[in-house]
């Protein structure tokens, strides 16, 4: 056996010894990444691509359908250009990647890459914008960015990254408003019935929110060892960004007014929820709704006659109806076994002679590990069953978990107790002082997470410092 | 009106008064993009990414079922890692945009923004491949990246532009000769059949071939001003990089060889070749097939009672069968007219209560201004085998502005007349040697565009120093 395959031999190391070398090896042994050279960068190998292309079809698909459009923008920002708005670049200078040569000249300004892209969208639209017939501006960018990090991790938090970032204009601020959710609710939605990663949503607190928004939304989800990620954001700037670049528009009565924006962005960084939410010690386990490959024929005994043409005629006959594959190699059926567990694939399909003889094949589940004997002609029925059936156990699995995780906690040794035994959420009540943010995260690492839209009065003062609670907050150390 | 109408007032230059300011002028008024900041960097407006979408989404199919996979690497190369090949760094290093700075942390190594991707995937090929089992290797990558350039134009020459680029990994030097044929093949049927350019094919001499290449092959078409433009390029390294970046991998026999190695890329500036082949006074022309919007419906008089509910009605009934919208804006439809034919719409369809009433539309062609009466209950069939008769149209008219302007010179004063009189591409033969490129460029500004694979003798003696010829050659004045 060539060295490619001697690595699926090699275990991963169990989550529960430590989780955070079972996450980069599956990363790795998976194919879905490679280090780049430059600290902090990722290579994403065909297998992790893949995953990241299907996340993006069904998003880029809803935002057409609720009329947004794709633009390219320019990947160098003007240092002055990204000065214009003062909360904006104390939160993104620290960050930055800085160009200060093309060629051999030295540049009379230097350059930012872009770390987010709104100061050039503010640009374009305070040029663009006249008049209420021109509004409102739905706009999307598919893209790279750089965040010049200390730390880093694959997918999680990287030098450079892929997303999109939305960038709208409105008339008022009620539709900008409007527009905020909206966007949020797609990113729930796809990350829920596609992902199969049930979500909490909410607003950030002001010591949260992005650097320049009025206010900003959160879908937040629980990893399996019960730290939360925050897994796309949707902010409303209301009319901050639009009077710092002076973008103004004429209403119906000829009077001249700001224009009210938002802007939504969900990465790469999905991609690390998707492994730690689902992953186990074999490896990845990829929904099937965003799976490359659905389902893998596996022949058994390949050398026998008939064996290798049956299984390219169960391809052939399988492939309009799910995303199939086969894996003749001359590799052993074990090591297949292995690989394609490692890589998630959410059902295999293993096909031998005496399967042939029955006209049977055999179908086995990644989630669960159950296996069941399929008669051909039942099959084109039977697969996509199955596929639906394990989309739904993976979000059913994932929801009991994070119920399990959720904890509520009156006071801050009820809070340290459940941090220190379970992690996960814990819902408490908050006065809405910046002050106790800060000490409980002092104190336990925990971060709030969000205000969550659904509300409950699980106390009536502040798990902090006892004072009257304004609102429910769930907290967590994060991702 | 307000402002956003009376541009499609403005008249656009009339290409045969200056041709560079027609281009400027519809690539402004059609809004495919606005000028960046930074110089030499553009923003792709919504319609100009759209027909870049249309484009990239046929790309991207006939790349897959040529058993490519997409990929995404780093933007940042470390200056030491560029400079590892030579011919290639001398080739890029006078138009890198350096990183010098991240945060306020001056780096250790200055990083290059990436002109194109070679040294990564090559520092990743010698990490990765290991056996010929790992072979092919066949990645694709749609992404960015940044040239700076001294003189740039919208498309045509920019700072920063979008692209693919494949790069690829094969056992032998035959195989990587069949996939630099294969991605020419490829690009060649792209821009012919959906762009509705005709193309040359041929080889770049060594004098214009890519720096670092064995050989360049290219694609090359010609624009309404005489001019050619270099459409798509595919490069055969044989195994010089693999050489400079040690990738090797062990045979059937267990001896270590190097890789031969391809890279091929298509990139926005074939969004000039589609202005500047179709175009004409009155704006853009969009062939069918990548037309974001290929047929619109104007309604005429729609304040009339049921025009408007009519003209929806038809939007629905064709909106499976072509891409259809509908202008329903209070604008007078003289002014949708201009609108959509400088966007380069198809087919416009007009409606008003006239052709309501005898149960008929208006179709209106944009290539030839042609206009017919259809009856509402023929357009399903009829709508569609006109956007072929377009399609087949637009390129007809390309094909014999190529071969009109296609002449054959035999010495240098023939040469230089046919350069005066119409530009266009000049066939005339050459010996081989550098200094006669090099001589005619000088005099006469034209670059040799390509050795055709289609050889013709024209003449016994080089056009220039009159020595025995060695093959055709295709020469132009080129964007």
């Amino acid at each position: 056996m060539g060295k490619k395959n001697k690595q699926f031999v090699e275990k991963i190391t169990a989550m529960e010894e430590n989780f955070a070398q079972w996450y980069t090896d599956v990363v790795k042994q998976a194919e879905l990444v490679d280090y780049g050279q430059v600290r902090g960068t990722m290579i994403i190998r065909p297998y992790g691509f893949a995953i990241w292309e299907n996340i993006r079809d069904v998003l880029d698909e809803k935002f057409k359908e609720t009329g947004h459009t794709n633009v390219a923008f320019p990947l160098f920002i003007p240092e002055s250009l990204l000065q214009k708005e003062k909360d904006h670049v104390e939160g993104f200078a620290p960050e930055v990647a800085w160009v200060t040569h093309g060629g051999d000249e030295e540049l009379a300004e230097r350059l930012a890459v872009r770390p987010t892209s709104e100061v050039l969208f503010c640009d374009y639209y305070s040029k663009n914008i006249h008049s209420y017939r021109d509004l409102p501006k739905l706009y999307n960018q598919w893209g790279n960015v750089v965040r010049w990090e200390k730390t880093t991790r694959p997918f999680l938090r990287s030098s450079e990254f892929h997303w999109q970032e939305g960038h709208t204009a409105h008339a008022t601020d009620e539709e900008a408003s409007e527009e905020t959710e909206r966007m949020l609710g797609i990113y729930a939605d796809v990350v829920e019935k596609y992902l199969a990663i049930p979500v909490l949503k909410g607003k950030k607190t002001d010591k949260e929110k992005f650097a320049g928004a009025k206010y900003t939304l959160t879908i937040e989800s629980l990893m399996h060892d019960g730290k939360a990620l925050q897994s796309g954001t949707s902010h409303h700037f209301g009319s901050g960004f639009a009077e710092a670049f002076d973008i103004t528009y004429l209403d119906e009565n000829g009077d001249s007014q700001y224009v009210h924006q938002t802007s939504w962005g969900l990465s790469t960084r999905i991609m690390g929820a998707l492994i730690m939410v689902h992953g186990d010690n074999r490896g990845l386990v990829i929904p099937p709704r965003i799976a490359p490959t659905q389902a893998m024929i596996v022949p058994i005994a390949q050398h026998k006659e008939g064996v290798l043409d049956k299984a390219y005629d169960l391809r052939d006959q399988l492939k309009d109806i799910v995303r199939v594959d086969i894996d003749a190699s001359d590799k052993m059926p074990g090591w297949k076994f292995n690989e394609y567990e490692m890589k998630g694939i959410p059902v295999r399909i293993e096909m031998g002679p005496k399967d042939i003889e029955k006209e049977q094949v055999v179908l086995v589940r990644r989630d669960t590990g159950e296996k069941e004997f399929v008669p051909l002609a039942a099959l084109p029925t039977r697969l996509p069953a199955l596929l639906d059936e394990v989309q739904a156990n993976l979000y059913q699995r994932a929801e009991d978990h994070l119920h399990e995780k959720t904890n509520t906690a009156t006071n801050m040794e009820e809070f340290a107790t459940i941090l220190e035994e379970q992690a996960g959420f814990i819902k408490a009540m908050w006065c809405g002082d910046v002050a106790c943010e800060e000490k409980i995260k002092e104190a336990t690492l925990a971060t709030s997470r969000c205000i969550p839209f659904e509300q409950e009065k699980v106390a009536d003062t502040c798990v902090c410092c006892g004072k009257e609670a304004k609102e429910l907050v769930y907290w967590a150390k994060a991702y």
